[in-house]
């Protein structure tokens, strides 16, 4: 591409690193914001800017949060003896959207990924062990993603978590509602034949 | 979407302001963000305050500019008795990108467009007759987009351009190259039946 500007230039190319963000569209973006006010634009850097440097992370999930212990881990509502392992942040948005779970969370903050060069000792897992240590804990939840990254790290977990007094539980893979069999891909599809469940449970 | 931080939750509803961005894709951006380091963000948000507090155009053609006069006027290899008439600043990247033209431009700064609320006296069309008074321009080339928006705005300037010793045309509308006959819009292929060219033009 050929610029009039370097400063335009500067700004599409940082814009171009964010993930799925091509050229195009970055150029596109940066126009969109030279098109809007002073202060909608320095509203959005600031916005950014003070999520960096002011960001927390609650002390015991882990968690994105704006307070020390997040607002989850505080509540009384919630049931502190089960707890819900994810990837990151986004899981708990969306396990949160559900409104079908009542326990607490532990963020890892990623995955075993030897491809990438994440190992154990990148993710909180030693905290999550410590949580384990008073004995009020009953059960984990290891909500991670159906891949290979998820797969290698629910092994890894669940090595480390039975010497615990604790129920090791993943959340169920199978044909998701509303899928069509014909559709379905294979692996799936052998799989939850091969962990079908009794019919009774379904409807419990 | 349930955020577990306000922080979090202001700068996702920032990104998802931005055209074509949805408020999945902006948490995705932002997740993104947080695991850089502060100095990549802060070059990220950097770059876009400072394009905005410094952006300048050219003073002759509109154009993006970092000088008070852009390059492309300055060129002394340039036809300045041609003007190119573009909407804005990514027209004139696609068409230099062609290394098919030699003359300078115009950036209009938007098409006209009612139900935008987009008058004439909101692009930048005095400015291109005053361009016109000196008598050393020959030809303006109206390089707009086949919208309505475009066609308005090519009407009106023709308009207002008729007066003056100038050779008018606008840029070939048709078959894109690599077309196939079956698959272009009735609308195109109509129009470029129409306008049909003796076979010795083009191969001239």
């Amino acid at each position: 591409m050929h610029f009039s500007s370097r400063l335009l230039e500067q700004a599409v190319d940082e814009f171009g690193r964010l993930p799925g963000i091509g050229k195009k569209t970055a150029l596109r973006l940066v126009l969109h914001l030279l098109k809007q006010s002073n202060s909608d634009v320095s509203r959005f850097t600031h916005s950014l800017d003070q999520l960096k440097e002011q960001i927390r992370y609650c002390k015991t999930c882990f968690n994105i949060s704006d307070h020390e212990i997040c607002e989850i881990c505080t509540s009384v509502k919630r049931d502190h003896a089960t707890i819900c392992v994810v990837e990151d942040t986004r899981d708990v948005m969306a396990i949160e959207n559900t409104n079908q779970y009542q326990g607490v969370y532990h963020v890892l903050g990623g995955l075993i990924s030897p491809m990438d060069g994440v190992g154990p000792s990148d993710l909180k897992i030693e905290a999550l062990m410590d949580r384990l240590k008073n004995g009020e804990v009953r059960e984990i939840i290891l909500a991670l993603s159906a891949t290979m990254e998820g797969d290698t790290t629910i092994f890894y977990l669940y090595r480390k978590l039975k010497g615990f007094e604790v129920q090791i539980s993943t959340i169920a893979r199978g044909i998701a509602f509303g899928g069509e069999l014909e559709y379905v891909d294979e692996i799936t599809l052998g799989r939850s034949i091969a962990t079908r469940v009794p019919y009774e449970r379904n409807i419990g």
